[in-house]
This record gives C-alpha cells, sequence and structure tokens, in this order.
C-alpha cells in the first residue's frame, strides 16, 4: 500500500519476539501484530531501535518484514527501519526491506564515522535516491552521538528527500521547528518517538506518534491520540500521565545493566507476563532482567490495569 | 600463522581503496600491502575505522581479507577488525574474516544500544568463545559513545578473553592503567592507535603502534619503533614530532566536512599523490576533498620528505 | 512580599543593562523594569543567566537587585539568582541579596567542582537552611555539566526544601514529572525556562515561564500566558509560534561567536533598537554584534511588528 | 620574586586544610607548605582546583595567599588561581591574589556562559593586560565544559599573552602540540596537570608537573622529576608506576560520592593521616569520606611506605 501523507495516529515500533537460542520467534511476532492491530493502531514501525534491529542479522531483518508484510495483507501501512553505520549499508537494507514488502523506509544519520551535517545530507539524499518508497529520517541522538538538526530536516523536506521525521531526540522545541519548517508541505509526517509527551508534540502539529510502549499497551496510546484529535486535552493529559507512570517499567534493571538493556527487557518481560509474546528473551549480548526486575515490570502493569 | 604474543612493532591499519564506482581495487590494495611490507611493518590490520569498515559492504570486507591474506601468504600477522553494533553481527564477521584467513580478530564494544559494563564484558565473552583466532579490544571513544575502562581490560585479559588491546582514546593514562595492569601476563598485545604519541606508549611499556598515518609514511613509523627499541629516545622524539607534523594533513577538510572524511580522504589523496593507489575514491556518504585540500596535503607531503 | 505559592504567570529574566564601561546602567535597567512591569508581567527574576550574572561582580549583582526592588516597592514579587560554582559563594549571594530585598532565591547545583547527586542535595539543603526566603532550584544543564534529576527536585521539594523549579534544560519530559510528582505539594512552582514551549509547559501543568525573551516582547509571553490560561489553545499556539520566529535572533552572531554572546547579545540590541536601554553593550569577555548581525536583530524585530 | 622562565620541575597545587568550621586553617597550611618546601619542591601553585578554590570566598582565597607568601618570603614562586566564570570576577581575583603577593596568576576559559574561542581569547588577553604579573593558562575540561586548543594556546603565547600552560586535559597529544608550537618561545612554561604522565610530559619536552597528588607525596615527585631530568628513564618509570599505584587513593569515595569529593577528601585524608593537617574536612557540599573509604586511603599509604 502507499504510505498515507501525512501518516498520522499510533504506528508502534515492534518488538521483535525471539526464541531462546536467538531466533527470531515468528508466532510471537504475529501475534504481537494482531494485539496492535485489534487496539487500532494506524501502522507498523518495524526494524527500528526498539525492535532490536541492532542486534539482528540480515537474514532475521528480512525475515521480521515478511513475516509481517504477509501477514497484514496491505491492512497497515509497515514502515521498516534501515538502521546501519553508513551509506552503502543502509542501502542493502532499504533493498531488502522494500523488497519484502516495506511501505517506507526510516534511515537514521551515519554514525561511528564522525562525518558532518555534508555528508549527512549526502546520505539521505542518497537513500532517497536508491528507495523505491518514501524515506522517512530517525533523530535518536541518544543512539548515536549526532542529533539531526531541525534546519537539516527542513532542508531535505523541501526539496523532497524526506517524506517524514521520526524524532525520538526528547527536543520537543527542534520538533516544532521542523513541524512549522514543514507546514507548507502538505505530505510530511512530523512523528514524535517520545512516550512522554505525545499530547504536546500533536498539540504543537505533530502528526503522529512512535511510541516504544505501544508494544506493552497499545490502546492507551490509541486512546490518547483520539482524545487529542477530538480536542478533549484534558482528558489526554490524564491518559498520557497514567502511560508516563507506566513508562517507569523501564528503569526495572537501572543501575544493574545499561538503559538500552533495561528498557527493551522490561518491554518483552510485559509482553511475555501480558501472554502476548512466548518467551522474554532479548538479543545477545543484552542481560536478562532478574526475577526481582521482572516483578517490577509486574507491579508496573498491575498499576496500570494491564494485568 | 599464529598471532605473535605479543605482538609488536608496527602494525598499519591498511587502507582500503576503492575505484570511482566504490568497489575494492584490488590492485591498489595489494601495491598498498607491498608499500607497507617493503617498510618491513611488523603486521597489517584489515578493516579498522581507516579502512573504511564501517562503510564497507560484507561482501567487500571479505574480499578486502582474501585478498590480502592470499598475497601474503603468512609472510605477516594479518589482524581484521569485526567492526558491529552488537554481537550477533560481529559474530558474523569474525566468522567470515577467519575463514579468510585472519590470524585475530579486532572487536570494539557494542554500540547504538545503550549498553553498560555488563553487556560489553558479555559481548567480548561471547565473541572470544566464539572465535578460532586471538580477540584483541579496540578503544574508539571518538567514533562510538562509551570508553573501555582499563579495569574491565584487565580482567578480561586476566581471564584469557582478550589477547590484546587497540587503545585509539588518546587517554595515555588509561593505557599506562592496561599496560602495568596486564604485565603479569606476558602474552598480552598493548597496542597505541595513536599516531602523535608512539614513543610515550612504547616508553611507558607498550608493544606496538597501529597508526594510520603508517600508510602514508610507514618508514616514518618503522623508524621510530625501532629507534624507541633501541633506547635511542632523542632520535626517536625527533621523528616522531616529524610524524606530528605530518599528521597535520588529516585537517585538509577540517570545517568543511566531518573529520572522519577529512583524515579519510587525506589518507587517501596522499597514498594517490606517492602513487600508491590508482583512485583516491573514498565510501559513501563521504565528501572528496576539494583540489585546494589535496593540495594542502600535498604541502604536507613535501615537508616531509616524501614527495 | 511573601512569594505566591505557587508563582504563576511571565516572570521574565531581567536583563542588566551596562555602560560603555561595563557598569550597571541603573537608569537602563528602571526602564526596562518599567516596559515589564507596563505589560503586565508577574514578577521579576534578577541576576538569572540572561541578567549576566556570571559577569557581574558582586557590588553589581547587589546593586542591581537594590536598585529593582526600591524602584518597585513591592509591587511584584523579585526572584534573584545566587549563581555561583559552590555553596559557600551561593551561601553569601543569598544573604546579598535578601537583604537587598529579593522575595525567593533562585540557586543552581554546584558545578566546576566535579560533585555528585549527594552534593547536589546537600548543596539544596544548606542553600534552605540558611534562606530567609523560599528557594528554587535552577536546571541549565546548557550552561554546567549536569542535569538535575527529576527525581532529586521532587524529593527536595516533599523535604521543603525546594519551593520551586526553573527548567531551562529543554527536556520537557523530565518537567512533566517534576509537575506530576510534585502536585501534591500545593505551593510548588514549576516554571518552564523555555522561550519555545510554554504554551507545552503550561498544558502539562506548569504554573509559569521566565523567557529571557519575554525583556524583548513581554506583551506577547503575557498574551501567551492569559491565552492559555483561559483554555484558548490555538491562538496561544500561534501566539507561540510568532515568539518561536522572533527568537531567531538569538543566532545572530551563530558561527562567529558563542551561543551565550549571541543570545545575550541580541536580546540587549533589541532592547535598544526598541528603545527601552541606552546602550547594548554586554559584559567582557562577550564579543559585541557586528553591525550586520545587528540589522539581522532588527529584521526579527520588524517582521515580529515590534518595530 | 620573578617568575622562572621557564618554569620547572615539581609545583604541587596545595590543599586549602581547613578547620571543622570550613575556615582556613592556617597553621596547618603552614605545615603542608613546610612539608612541601622540605621535599624540595619548585614552586607552589595556590588556589587550584585541589586547593578547593572554586569553594573558597573571596576572603579565604586572599588569606591563603597572604598567609603562604609571608612564609616563604620569597624562596620559592608563588602562583595563584583566579578560578572564576568571567573577566570581571578573574580581574577581580588577578588584583586580590597579586596584592597578596602571588607571582604568577593561573586563569582558566570563560565557562558557564555558553562562549567560544573569541571570547576565550579575549578573556586571556584582557587578563593578561590587566595583571602585573605573568598569566598562565588552565586547561581543565573535566570541570568546565570547553577543552583549551593547542592552536589557541600557541597563538595566544606568540603574542605575549601567555607565559605558560597547566595542562590538566588529560590529552597528552595535544600538550605536545603545544611544546612544540611554543618551542620558539624560550620562556615559556609548559606544565602538566597529569599525575600519571609525568614522565611521558617531561620525555616530550615539557617543563615541569602540578600534580594534586605531590601533596601526599611530594618526595616522590621530586624524586621522578630528577630522574627524568637526569635521563634516568627506567628509574623515572618506576617511581611513576609507583604514584600511579598510590594514585588509586582518589577513588575511595566513588559511587557514593563525585569524582571532585572522592578525590579532594582523599588527599585531605592521607595528609592528615601522615600528620601534616590538623583536620580532613573538605568544604561544603562535599560528602565527608566514610571510615571505610579512608581506611582504603590508609591502605594506599602503607603500600606506599608512606605510613
Amino acid at each position: 500500500m502507499s504510505l498515507p501523507a501525512p501518516l498520522t495516529g499510533v504506528i508502534p515500533p515492534v518488538c521483535t519476539p525471539l526464541d531462546p537460542d536467538g531466533e527470531v520467534d515468528v508466532a510471537s511476532l504475529l501475534r504481537l501484530v494482531d494485539h496492535l492491530v485489534a487496539a487500532g493502531v494506524d501502522g507498523l514501525f518495524l526494524l527500528g531501535t526498539t525492535s532490536e534491529a541492532a542486534f539482528l542479522t540480515d537474514g532475521q531483518r528480512r525475515r521480521v518484514v515478511e513475516a509481517v508484510t504477509g501477514h497484514l495483507g496491505g491492512q497497515l501501512p509497515v514502515l521498516a527501519g534501515a538502521i546501519d553505520m553508513t551509506t552503502p549499508r543502509v542501502l542493502e537494507h532499504i533493498a531488502s526491506v522494500t523488497a519484502a514488502g516495506a511501505d517506507a523506509v526510516v534511515v537514521i544519520s551515519p554514525f561511528y564515522a564522525r562525518l558532518g551535517p555534508a555528508e549527512t545530507a549526502r546520505h539521505f539524499r542518497l537513500a532517497a535516491a536508491a528507495s523505491p518508497v518514501p524515506v522517512l529520517a530517525y533523530d535518536l541522538p541518544s543512539a548515536i552521538p549526532t542529533k539531526l538538526s531541525a534546519d537539516l530536516v527542513v532542508q531535505l523536506a523541501s526539496d523532497g528527500v524526506l517524506a517524514g521525521l521520526k524524532d525520538s531526540s526528547g527536543d520537543l522545541a527542534g520538533f516544532r521547528d521542523v513541524v512549522t519548517g514543514t507546514r507548507h508541505l502538505p505530505g510530511f509526517s512530523a512523528l514524535t518517538g517520545s512516550e512522554l509527551l505525545v499530547d504536546a508534540a500533536l498539540a504543537l502539529g505533530g502528526h503522529g506518534a512512535v511510541p516504544g510502549l505501544a508494544n506493552v499497551d497499545p490502546d492507551g496510546y490509541v486512546r490518547l491520540d483520539r482524545l487529542c484529535r477530538a480536542g478533549r486535552r484534558e482528558e489526554a493529559r490524564a491518559v498520557q500521565e497514567r502511560l508516563c507512570a507506566l513508562y517507569g517499567l523501564v528503569h526495572a534493571g537501572a543501575g544493574r545493566v545499561g538503559a538500552g538493556s533495561s528498557a527493551l527487557g522490561a518491554f518483552k518481560a510485559a509482553l511475555h507476563l501480558r501472554g502476548v509474546i512466548a518467551c522474554p528473551a532479548t538479543a545477545e549480548p543484552q542481560v536478562p532482567l532478574s526475577p526481582a526486575e521482572v516483578a517490577e515490570v509486574r507491579r508496573h502493569l498491575v498499576e496500570a490495569g494491564l494485568l
């Protein structure tokens, strides 16, 4: 299917369930997809950071996209990440995920190689030139050493290179600059990757949200999105605050393991506790959550009425 | 061949010559290898940061190692980088480069995924368990968000996980901690990745150097290493200072392009000017040096007596 | 007067006009105060970052507070910064500004000295114990190497140490955590220091705003605040976006001078162009804006209808 | 006395003993000075970071300098820090410490105020213009957000603004750039602030060292310096490694308190254990070391043969 322009609503970055051997558990993946679709989400984002794309081999990445697009049959737009260090590898990922049926690709700035804005711009231009589907930029300065500037995003959007932005920077003022700077481009999708500021991001003109926590509580985010769209802001704020409290589960392993291990482990533990996926394993070299940490995740689910 | 323990001397991180289409130029690569061997280097490090490993596809990486090991026929130890974001991909690279004949692998901490020291340790343990050849750690905090601590390196060395360290952190005090902390492990190789502090690193007990600039002036670094070993420290210092001045060429593109683009572009421009490689192209999305910037590289070569 | 609890509305961080010799220009300062009061602001914050407190001598700091409190005669609450590296100096500033009539003090985490959360907590406790007036914390991670965590702010608020927070971190999710975490403390004031997200900060429960740009356009911020309070959110958003565009003036000197020099120089140039202050000089070692940069400031004022 | 040009040898940054009320303990300070002088140090640096200058009031700072210069009577050169956020306060400190007898002042880049290289250069030029004695720059990027570039130091040295550099950056390659870049300026003093790389810094041409640990073991650093000067490099390395092991005491409080609190607390605990100062208190808001942490300091002293 072709990507809505702009893309709106809730587009969860889908976790990638693994079996105890580290292989993609396709049955669990499709159950997770059904769980999201049933909640009324507006699209799916595969192979993002929350999907553990950085841990998956090329074969596993392809398997994920094929399984989901085959299962959905065009029912919802499917975005797929093409996360890698530099252009040549990103082009390989773009070719692979679009062959597997992705309706759009999400591309991050080059990293590892100490490049500057000139190279970043060139990277997105090459990606867009090679991609048969729209390209969205991905801003995630907690993962890579660089922040994507609003000016560059607006320039690339104006040049027809970028069809959208997934902003996971936490910098809402920069997101606002993109929103106002692209308002004259009606098809551009400004998406927030924040779990905690969806109401604020939509209020200032953002089109949608890509919150990792939507794996755990898709109904909550869909309700939040619908309340925002209806202008029922006080109710939206209450739902958002409930989700902020639930989000505390990502810190279950804090202090003992890295922030990424903790958050991904907690999302999967929650999906396992809720009966959506068969096994809470995360990819190597992540350290599994301890029983006490899983109990902490459970406590958050119970408090949020999800268990 | 088996890796000397410890590995000593000059082990250049070998540039990967590309043709104008971005493909590996094997003929130029082997000329570059001959140029380094003729200067008397003590080993070669393929697929490092200087080799543009972050830009090469899996097929290109494999081609580089096969070409060089086939050409050398065991004449010198060959190390190969297994640079990627997380363990699963690193294990694939290890399998590939060792199948292609590498005598040791060089592994960086996981990046992108916000992991902590526990996960980093697990990453190296899994890499060592899977590798048929010795594993060296690679510390490069200018490329990834984390610094590898001396304590962790010493622990992993003591446990037999790490056979050595390539320290490109610029933190000579930390390198010293590794050197003194592993002195009871006679086979451990403490290598500096600095171009600018080889004399200092060897004086405090380091075993060897992996300087990117050795592509451009391997004779200079071999001379420096030999003078250091002979205890002729004043002469060594003079040679080191000459190399520090030459190193200024990496800033040829500074301000206009990223630091990585500038340095890699300058190394390749220098190799091209010296007649070693056929084409100075760097991989996408790097921005080529301008004619004025290439002239600046040439000026450095002339001043250093290399042209 | 005693500080409203919570403090609401617009509380500009007042610029400190200087004469060409670097001395406080009291006449201009009082004209600026009148200009702000006339616009209907709800309080004044003296000796903040925007006030160039980091550049003022102890004598100059005291003169500023005395002049303003004397002039206002209790008409509006006056907050004063006690910005310095560590507790002993901060206590001196607290004593000085409260003797001069400040109704509350604003204290930043210790900096320069590589302290941790334990020392930061102790710092605020000692400040509160020594202060005859309420203490607000100041979070400004662009100026000092540390971010004040929401957890610590909430803890100190619950313990009666902190009466409020001025959050200039740009991290609206963290601000939200403070807002929800202190909701059970009815007197606590959660103030945003952002120029660009006042509507969003108030919508999620913030009490007021301390935007540097309110020196230049106090009417704009007062209008924005009133629209937000009235729930007229679309109109508020339009006013906020107009102020975001005006805020572009802070980049007038970007690239040539530091971000601080550029912003403070631009605020003062704007106040000078609007006829409020006699001289646009900033304190040493800041580099004055060039005529072309001042013209850029003027352009922003004209576009915003302020000239 | 006039400052030697260049200044060579060991110039400890002198701790500032405090009594339990936080006042300067002059008797202990002078005992500490005698302890250093007896060991044969070549100068003293007062009011540096190790001296807790960031915690001292103006009155305390002046008292320290007066006490020491009065006590020494010109026996050794006395440098004094003028550490503060911006130029106006730094000029006040320069006036104060030179009136109190300092033979040179040590000035850090402006901080807190987000200034750039242009403002930093202006800051040092204004400081030098106002100072009756030579000005040395202080590079301490662990305390402030900016690194002083070698290029700027060399430029300011060539212009006669800077008489020297105290480099506490840990970046030995940058220090080398300053050393070689100022070799044509015979009076320029290139001093390392590292405890751990004194042998390396002197070997590459540095003139002296300003190690905080020299408070604890001045004999060790004087011996190290003399061995380096005599070209007895293997013996020097052994002494340096012994001092590196002793330096481990700075981590006594690591994990519980900030790095600064831990290091300063450990230096003072060691001086107290060695009987040099009457009280190990550090300034507020630093958290005192626990008995177990003091025992860890003691263990290091015993192992180093200092107790």
